[in-house]
Formats: structure tokens, sequence, C-alpha cells
């Protein structure tokens, strides 16, 4: 399995002005190929703190590393000096940036009459870690880019959500040996008028029993409160092959046949709500 | 001026069931608390992994840690198992904690009419690691947790976000030093019709003028494409005083002034609005 982290770059994601949808998404599509996100690190755009968290993930080995953020045009823009830094390598003028970049300044000057010369920092956008290769921005100027450490890829992507998908989908989800005999899978049970901590006991039985399954409990409070009752999503989830699957059907219909068993509110029996959700949308 | 960081445990925020909106909310309050959010690390429910996310933390020497998740009565609820074995502490049992938990389940059930024993997995939200005391949870069952190691305050609250915010707002609140003296602004300047590369320039000159204010652009691609047209906006923040603040109006106009010298794409001016945002809303 591709063991994976996650680095988010950005002021803006540490004072709570942007909630970070980027490691959620990624979350998913990661989960979908298969590979495992073990980390997500967020941390400000300062040049010393962004190398650090780089290299403090590099000692950890993952297969891929993702930055997110700290691709662009603006001071503040320091995701590939932060990587080049981390590496002990020089940052060098990629051709293939400069084209890239080049192409994208045309593309606008005919799509929408921007004239825009290519300054300085638009240029600073294709100084890159010595050795890395760059990745098409669909939908942005920033291209993304690609390094190799030792035995860790590492991917680095603008923080603009549309740009960031753009190159994942297009372009990075190549790098992923995708394990086709294995898919991820899951089953909700949602569960009304019984405590999460009374389906404790029942949950560690089936955890037991079946071990390449993952259940957890989430209590749904608002939602619960807003209805005055309570209700409680067990989320049960695998990475297996299609043949594997039949186990996470059995380890609901034991669950099912448990919470059947118990008594809810004293005025109210337990309601069971099940959803198959194997398909994750967008 | 405090420093912050934040550990949240949970799988589901790694698969990307959950948007991580409680980094998003503590960061916000923490911004209004005039304290710095340094880094933000979500990691899975696994008990090695969680106390070596702590103990990196604690080597970092920030003055708070606030851990969220895993509190509660089910099997991946380790939060205080992680924290204790970080610290190299015990688990105890804590009599204030057995005593709200008892409070609770008479509540539930006088309120609710529910007939709720003190299971063991109940009196497992009770063992906290030595030395440790408890905070209130006036929205659920899972106490929240304060321990200090050295000169850092831990603190641990449920990953469910009503009681994540009664629990910091009741509780946590009081344990931050406030500066009176100082407080968070922002002002935005949206600009549309010039590429955020163009900007560039004109922030870089403010921003080596006024050393004690921070400014950066956000592109707003979705919204901008949506209109076919550019948009970027360029937030100015600052923690100071009443009497300081007037440099974000200065370094506000100057950047105006600046936007009005340069041309837009080529058949549109450039379109500038101001937003003062100094009064965070929930």
């Amino acid at each position: 399995m591709i063991t994976v982290e996650i680095i988010c770059f950005g002021n803006e994601l540490l004072i709570g002005k942007t909630i970070n949808t980027n490691a959620n998404w990624l979350g998913k599509r990661l989960v979908m190929l298969g590979a495992e996100l073990q980390r997500v690190t967020t941390i400000s755009d300062e040049l010393e703190e962004m190398a650090g968290v780089v290299r403090e993930a590099l000692k950890r080995k993952p297969n891929v590393i993702i930055t997110t953020g700290g691709l662009g045009p603006t001071f503040d823009d320091m995701a590939l000096a932060a990587i080049a830094k981390a590496l002990n390598r020089e940052l060098e003028l990629n051709e293939q940036a400069v084209e890239f970049i080049k192409e994208r300044l045309d593309k606008l000057q005919k799509e929408r009459g921007l004239d825009l010369e290519l300054t300085e920092e638009r240029l600073g956008m294709a100084m890159v870690p010595k050795g890395a290769s760059v990745l098409k921005n669909r939908a942005g100027s920033a291209p993304g880019v690609i390094v190799k450490e030792n035995d860790t890829q590492i991917f680095s992507v603008p923080g603009v959500p549309s740009e960031m998908k753009a190159i994942f989908d297009y372009e990075i989800v190549k790098y992923f040996n995708l394990d086709p005999t294995k898919q991820f899978f899951e089953r909700s049970i949602v569960v009304n008028h019984i405590p999460e901590s009374e389906l404790a006991k029942a949950i560690s039985e089936i955890r037991e029993k079946y071990t390449t399954i993952y259940v957890k409990t989430h209590p749904h409070s608002s939602r619960a409160s807003a209805k005055g009752m309570i209700e409680v999503e067990i989320h049960i989830t695998s990475l297996c092959s299609e043949e594997e699957s039949v186990n996470l059907n059995k380890a609901e219909e034991e669950i099912v046949k448990i919470i059947k068993t118990m008594k809810g509110t004293s005025d109210r029996k337990p309601k069971i709500t099940l959803q198959n959700n194997d398909k994750i949308s967008n």
C-alpha cells in the first residue's frame, strides 16, 4: 500500500480564514486509489518552518509527499524554495516551466485580451529544485512540480482548489501504482435512540472478529439535537478485494442483529437505517 | 504571544469522510485571543502514532497543545492513553470525571428517560493521565482534560464540534492570558481585472514598509471563472493595538493608490472593492 503525507502551506489555514477542503478532497482521492494517507500537517508561510516540516516528513519515509499552497508569483509563495532547502538542492530555472508559463500568458492574451509580460515574479514560478520536473496546470499559471528524494516522490501543487484538483487528476494520479485487485468499500448503519457508549461493546466484538475491517462510531450531535434525539453512525470500511468484501456485509448483518437485541431509550425502539455508499462521489 | 499547536486525531479526517472544521474554528478563536497557531497535525487513531505526534509537538515547546477527537467511550477513543504514553505517565481514575459522567447519566435519565449504567466503557472516559484535571463538557458525556508538562499546557477535547466548542468557550478560554492592549484587525481589498502576479510588486513594496502587517493575496478562482473574469483578494492583517491599527488603513490606502495606477485587462478598468471585517463572526 502506498503511504502518503500531505503538507499544507498557508497562514490563511492557520488563522481560520480558509477551511482546509484540499486535504479533505485529497484524502478521498487517495482512499479511492488504495493509498494510505498517514498524516496531514498545516504550517505557516515561513521558509524555515516549511523546510523543517518537509525534512520531518522525509524522515518518516512515506512513498509520497504532496504539498499544497505556496506556488505562485507572490512573495509568500515559497513552497519550491522550502523543498529545495529541505533537500539541500539549488533552485534552477526549468525550461519546461518557462515554456508552460509563456503558453499560459499567450493563451490569456488571445482569450481574454490580457497583455501580460514575463516578469521576474512570473519567472519565479519556473525556479524549481535541481532535478525536479514540472506538471502541467490546466486551470492556472503556476505549474505543479515533482521531485524525487531517495524513495519518496514529492509532488507540489498550488493551494487554489481548482488548480490542485486539475494537477492531481490529470498528472499526479498516473504515478500511483494502482492495485486493481483492491478497492474501498464502506457501509453506514445509522442508529437512533441508543447512545454511542451503549454501542461500544457490540462494536468491539465485531472488530475483534473481522480484523481487515475498520469500524468506527460517529455521533451526529447537531442533527440529533435538532430532532431532540440521539443519532449515531456506525461507519464500516475496508480496502479489500471484491471477494473479501462479503465480510463487510457479514459484519453489518451481525451489528444490526446485536442492535436489535438492545433496548433504546425508555419510550422508543432503536431505529436502524442502512447506507451503502461504495461509490464515493466528488 | 501564546504559541499553540493543534493535533487532530481521527481516521475520518484522513480518509476524507469529515472536513476538519474544528481546526478552522479553533484557528479563528485563537486569532481573536491573540494567540499564534503554529501548526495543525492530523493523524489516525493509532496509539503509537498519536503518542508520537504529541511527543514531537512537546519538543517544539509551544505554550499550548490542543488535541481534538479520541475522547469517548469507544475502543478507538485513545487520546488520553496517547497523551499519558507521550508523557510517560500512568492513567488514573479521576473522581471529578466520574462525578461528571454520573451527573450526565442522571441528567439523560431525567430529561430523556434514558436508563444508562456506569459501564466500564463509560468509566474509561474518566481514566486520565496522572496529574490531569477535567474540564466540564456542557454538550456531551466525555469530559475535556487539561494536563501540564513542563511549560506546555495540554488541552484535550472531543472531536464532536458542539462539544469541542462548548469546552473551549466555557473552560479553555480562561487559560489564555489575554493581552487587552492588542486585537486582530483585518482588511480585504478585492480587485477585479488584474492578475495576482501583476499585484505582486505592489504588495512587496508595502510589505517592506509596514513590518507589523501581514499582506497576502488570494485568487478567487471559482467565483472569478464563473463570472469569466479575474478576481484577487488582498488580505491585510495585523495583531496590534487600536492605536497601531491606523497602519492598516495607511497600507490599505497606499495599495489602493498603486492599483489605481495599474492597467487592467485590455478592455476593463481595474475594479476595487474594500471590505473591513474586524468583527469576526462565529
